[in-house]
């Protein structure tokens, strides 16, 4: 057994034991609401939590790059939804996940989008399945439910040979923006009730519409029913972060993700820390400067436990070196140069991905396990 | 001959004319200041831009990894400079470099971190070489100049068998909050003229100090001259960016690299084009809202021409989506779903960071090669 003292700094630690609560809690969620969980992967990147995920249920995984696409089927999942709009120059490697016996869905919100891919798919054996983007908060891409374009661009999938019309889909980034419980769930209220009348359109159209999918990890615990929604998608819920925390859709104890550093320098003039992670370890996400708890770069938890050091965060972040003020001289002390820290990322994503791997812990300080992710596109 | 349009996006791209013109530049700065130039390859990390940089002088590079380090001295680099303080965790790693026959030499500001080396390398065959950083600034590390500490530290080291008191060294990050001319120059002339203050208190107290080591590429490009100095370190001008051209230090048609993005869906509603380079593939460093122009998450220039498009930037970034923002609707027709644009980013060495590869043209839409990059630690 290796002690997480013996890798070099900075690395991804992941606690297993909350990994897998934070499992638990989002399958428990989806059962209780009444529908099918397909997790997305952009967060974790990694086969063993694609696993650890599947569990029994075999309902498929969401990616947001062909890369991570091409991972997974190399691993064996063969159900995947890749839920960023998809453009025709993507074809050549979709069509081979899809020789490959990998059922590949693809989602767009595009009537020239919808054209150019039935023209281009018209050789294809079995049809490429396809979900219409649906707006639901403007918060970023998709087709709003009222667009008369939403029935031409349903029309153009369920015409053309090559395509399949597998119904709608949306994700309430805006739910970020919400502060309360209240909001919360009326955001999650409206991305479901927006969604459902997008599909209700389709069919009211003559239009096949069996999926409606929906998601974001703050609306799918906040949601108070998902009444005409199939499938429900989220993926930071398995690692949570500071900003999930800051929308209290989890607690601080339930963040599975953390970067270990190393002390390097004590600046006295200052009462400074320099610890080695720095923007690149930890991105320069600093999104919880919106919320009433800025934490910087991230919070600082003790390296051994995980125990979050209390007025303690990343105040500063330059390429490799992080800043962490103290309130108190006699701080400089219990923080050795030399010794290790844990930092709490603001936006767990973001974080990861400038990582190549993940040491497993479960609660101590032995790596259990080294767990690969796949970056880039 | 392969055209960027084959490549799948997002993708970094090289533009070799200016990398060779920034590169010239900085030789020919360097000689104009009579001090040798270390390059810092903690921006572009990989092989082939070294072995440019590195021409006829063989005066060596610097890094900000260990893992850059291990990947030039595989490349045949014999002369690294490892510019973050070292950790006695780090020694295993560095010692296996010097017994590869490179000369590697280390930084601190510590005198735990000088005695700890000290007795760790007592049995080291050749001395490790060790610079003393210098804070200038008050940026970031380093022993201010006037610190009792300074000698101390220099007194440990020379007096250590394993380790050989090389010099000082200092980077004046501090030089990023510069908005003229004339507090680049006088920022500059501080870097200058403290890290040779604290070179002349060690020769006073009958040390060595052959190196005086200094660098950051705005005031390696503002310095008046540099006297006393025998070094200058610089890495982000290979590629520049739009905060180094918001200082002025170098012109918008400087910049070499750009991530090249597809347009992946048109909102219409909001007037907004959603690109396939969010967050990732530019990174979060929205450094130039710190500046007058703010540039977003970066401009907007021709895939093919590199050419810059006025008025336009990434205003939002998603993980894996970016939103520019139209002024006018007639936009959509310029940039149609599929097509592709050209993003410069604000901080070179964070947007660069994600990518596993540049794809290297000469002005036109050409890839006449393909470099790789050594990220992670």
């Amino acid at each position: 057994m290796t002690s997480l003292n013996t890798f070099p700094t900075p690395a991804l630690v992941l606690d297993r034991s909350r990994l897998l609560a934070n499992i638990t809690r989002m399958d428990e969620r989806a059962v209780e609401l009444g529908v099918s969980l397909r997790p997305h992967l952009k967060t974790a990147k990694n086969i063993d939590i694609a696993r650890l995920l599947d569990g029994e249920r075999s309902s498929g995984i969401t990616v947001s790059t062909l890369k991570e696409a091409e991972y997974f089927a190399e691993h064996g999942i063969r159900d995947i939804l890749y839920a960023v709009s998809v453009v025709p120059a993507a074809l050549p490697r979709i069509s081979r996940l899809l020789q490959g016996g990998v059922r590949l869905q693809v989602i767009l919100d595009q009537l020239t989008t919808a054209t150019q891919l039935a023209q281009a798919t018209t050789s294809f054996t079995s049809p490429l399945e396809v979900l219409i983007e649906i707006d639901t908060d403007g918060h970023r891409a998709g087709v709003e439910p009222a667009d008369p374009e939403l029935v031409r661009i349903a029309q153009a999938l369920d015409q053309a040979p090559g395509l399949s019309l597998r119904g709608v889909l949306t994700h309430a980034g805006g739910s970020y923006g919400c502060r309360t419980r209240a909001q919360l769930e009326d955001h999650a209220e409206q991305e479901r009730s927006r969604c459902v009348a997008a599909a209700q359109r389709l069919r009211d159209a003559g239009l096949p519409c069996p999926v409606v999918s929906v998601g974001s990890t703050p609306t799918a615990l906040s949601a108070r029913h998902l009444q005409g929604v199939t499938e429900l998608r989220a993926g930071v819920y398995v690692f949570f972060d500071l900003f999930q925390a800051g929308l209290n859709v989890c607690s601080l104890e339930d963040l599975s993700l953390s970067v270990l550093t190393s002390v390097i320098s004590h600046k006295h003039s200052s009462r400074r820390l320099i610890i080695d992670a720095g923007g690149l370890a930890l991105s320069k996400d600093h999104s919880t400067a919106e919320l009433p708890d800025d934490c910087g770069y991230g919070l600082v938890a003790e390296a051994g436990t995980g125990q979050i050091v209390p007025g303690l965060k990343v105040t500063a972040a330059f390429q490799e070196h992080g800043v962490i003020q103290l309130q108190d001289a006699a701080d400089f002390s219990r923080f050795p140069v030399g010794s290790r820290l844990r930092i709490l990322p603001n936006h767990a994503c973001m974080t990861a991905a400038a990582h190549e791997n993940y040491l497993l812990i479960d609660g101590g300080e032995t790596v259990i396990d080294v767990w690969q992710r796949v970056n880039g596109w």
